[in-house]
């Protein structure tokens, strides 16, 4: 009987899934493809496909069947993951109605639209009412899940399981200090010790071959997967074998589009590695976003901006780029190294970045708690910007119009960031233990630390936590102590 | 009663038509993005999506609404034409089992992906398997729908109402021999007085921006589409506000391009002036695949190879390539007019086009028959091949593998392309009897003929039939005459 149950959960995955898919290619579709009137049509698809998802995993008969495979109990540590996972889903769909889903879906779609129209304008007014909406939205998701201390706590466990308010906020609390003394030290010496500035245009398309010629000698898959260009860089694991990035260009300055890819091809790394066996089940899943996003960071900075690494790849720029001909290893790593205190997030480096996520953690909980209306979040970030970065903010699309998170509806998604660095510095410190990993990436060949992370962190899929997955790997609790000498190391050495 | 299931069937239509444009949006990203180690997946979701849709279409409680619906009558002749068409598609599906939708639809993922291979590798073995499969499924699907004369009957009937392998047989019988001597007097014509020759490099950029300028030129909506590559070009109307044309470069020739955006541009402003007010429901679709081509035909050929659209084109052709700089009108004209015996049917002159389409009407009938085995098709197109057009198949890539059709389970499709060149030339020669198309067109202005097709043709969606359309719009039948007109005045003039 309940094996039969188990096996009824499975089938059920393999029904929806086709669903997912859709919508997985759908949303990177409207990114990256959708003609403009095409959204209306789009919207109203992805709602409903949503929908009807919902409506399929939230059964009454899925709770019976639920019930039945877990009296029977697990025969293993992957039907055990299918479990708890399958339950963790049932509960919280349970609690959110079919209605809330739908609009929730239709909402976000919309609020896209409006957001890149608004932050092409930088016209706050353009993009308000959806915020408002999402807002409210999110509000009443709270109420729906539930919470003990803080509206806020049930969003941010939708995307890291465990997670706090107040857990958050000792964390922040722990290291902001110090995090501030040595961005601001950071800022001093890059300002004392200027570096060598791009100079010059860098053309789209040979920006397009570097990257492409980076992201294969890190092991991204280009037979599943592509790169591709939307306003606001994501990776999109579709299904197994269909793993997409994104990147953005800008003329100036070839090392944001590269670190940009170096980013999302971390995730799509971690994507690739996902144990394709348990597809379409929960086991199959990453995760977290504080993991998933400890393999953007690990390639994107402590991969790519150390000096092993340049010294393979500035000779190759400076062929695809003459003005970099001439330029030394040392030279770039502090080119692409230079601390500031600067606007845009996804463009910030190390030192000052997680500066950038406090402050977005603030405003977003003083959003859901109401204690903060939407009319005045640019009042509100510009005047916290101010103080945290000692910048006035000079327009939204450089102030809280820069992310699209808010239009996707995922308020509470900001703090993984964070997460995800702590445990980027942690991990690597334990695999740097590891000597064919230290050996190669001293070589500037990072397959031994890639195949350390599909050990030990991407073939597990979602069947250990996150809390497990960093406790095995590195033998302690995630903390803010590795995360913190990485940053001294690279900036205060 | 009867309100309450039109009303039903109407709502029914809305829940599927998000997997209707997740399929669609699905296949075209399957040509255009997919990464071929995501192909299993895919194929695996498109099948179960396809399925899904079948199943929920023709459920048992479908019939009972469609028969309440059918004793109440309709109130308007959308709703009559809604009623029509529910019911054409409900018998046609309650004939097909689910399995066998399934089957079909995952073979045919799987035989484009063989076929794109075997073409590159011009090896027919490596698509025969898939072939095999196709044509079994093809018998298969004339068992089930039913047949009175011939099994091709009932897949002629997929694309074409009303449609039989006796008409065409007898509509072909009615002017192939002209339009062989036509042909042949076409070709000696283009022997006997050489067009200037395109010489040197056309690059991809410049063959872009002029389609651009072009497919604008005519009305094609870019807020409303776009324009991708592909092997093997092709329309996609993913949904209102959402049409998709694919086309493919050559560098030696822009005109291959630009035709076959001219081509692709037609089916799109057939999709862009559908009735949108009528989507999700059958009166808004296109009528049939023969109307389809009529317009693409037109934009293509009666237009694109006219006169006066090279007397407005022809200096900003000089411009992109320069190599063009000089040339006169009626120097372009004779050189995308030249009539040859070749072997790649998308790339045909208008003369001898509907030989190619007898060719395969001819090799279709004889699979679906049983008359000729797949494993013999080279053999006999290379025979008919040289016996039509005189020349010898050097490699199948050239010869049967160059068309998607058969790999997609098309068979039965090719013949609607002669029924579009025929209502094309018709729906033409009935349009330039208005002053304002006829005026307008001579000076290089083709939105007057837009607005009169968009009236007499596109914003019936489904409502009349493709007789009633082409009745309606030229006051008679369809008939050869029209077409073979043109090509008189055109190649023998």
């Amino acid at each position: 009987m309940s094996d039969s149950c188990y096996d009824r959960l499975c089938a059920l995955d393999r029904e929806v899934a086709p669903l997912g898919q859709a919508m997985a290619v759908m949303g990177w579709d409207q990114e990256v493809n959708l003609p403009p009137k095409g959204l209306a049509a789009r919207a109203s698809a992805l709602a409903a496909l949503a929908g009807e998802s919902h409506r399929r995993l939230s059964a009454p008969e899925v709770g019976e069947w639920l019930a039945g495979a877990e009296a029977e109990g697990a025969n293993d540590e992957v039907a055990a993951a299918n479990l708890r996972l399958w339950r963790e889903g049932y509960d919280r769909r349970t609690k959110l109605p079919q209605s809330f889903v739908e609009e929730k879906s239709k909402v976000s779609s919309e609020a896209k639209m409006a957001w890149a129209g608004a932050r092409k304008a930088s016209d706050f007014a353009l993009f308000a009412p959806l915020l408002e909406k999402q807002v409210e939205l999110a509000r009443r998701q709270s109420d729906y899940l539930g919470y003990d201390d803080h509206p806020y706590d049930a969003l941010i466990n939708l995307y890291e399981r465990g997670m706090t308010t107040a857990k958050l906020r000792s964390l922040f609390g722990s290291f902001r200090a110090e995090l501030a003394e040595i961005a601001a030290e950071a800022v001093e010496r890059t300002k004392a010790n200027p570096s060598r500035e791009f100079t010059g245009s860098f053309p789209v398309e040979a920006q397009q071959q570097f990257n492409r010629e980076v992201a294969e000698s890190i092991g991204f898959d280009f037979e599943a997967g592509r790169i591709d260009t939307t306003t606001h860089p994501f990776c999109s694991g579709n299904a197994p074998g269909d793993t997409r990035l994104t990147t953005r260009y800008y003329d100036h300055d070839f090392s944001a589009s590269c670190f940009g890819v170096l980013h999302e091809a971390g995730h799509g790394l971690y994507d690739q590695g996902l144990p394709a066996e348990h597809y379409p089940h929960p086991a199959y899943e990453s995760v977290s976003l504080g993991i998933h996003e400890s393999q953007s960071r690990m390639w994107e900075n402590h991969v790519g901006r150390g000096l092993a690494f340049w010294q393979r790849w500035t000779q190759r720029a400076g062929e695809l780029f003459p003005q970099l001909a001439g330029w030394t290893p040392e030279e770039m790593v502090a080119a692409v190294n230079r601390a500031n205190f600067s606007f845009i997030r996804v463009d910030a480096d190390e030192a000052t970045y997680d500066l950038h996520i406090a402050l977005r953690f603030e405003i977003e909980q003083a959003l859901v708690s109401g204690e903060l209306e939407v009319k005045d979040v640019p009042a509100a970030w510009n005047s916290a910007f101010k103080q945290s970065f000692g910048l006035e903010v000079p327009d939204d699309s450089k102030g809280c119009l820069q992310d699209i998170h808010w239009a996707m509806g995922g308020i509470g998604y900001f703090p993984t960031y964070t997460l995800g660095n702590l445990a980027s510095a942690q991990l690597m410190e334990a695999a740097m233990q590891d000597e064919s990993v230290a050996s190669g990436y001293h070589a500037g060949d990072t397959l031994p630390l890639l195949a350390w992370m599909r050990e030990r962190v991407h073939r597990h899929g979602s069947i250990l936590t996150p809390d497990e997955i960093i406790q095995k790997a590195t033998g302690k609790e995630l903390s803010p102590d590795a995360f913190l000498g990485h940053l001294r190391t690279r900036f205060l050495g």
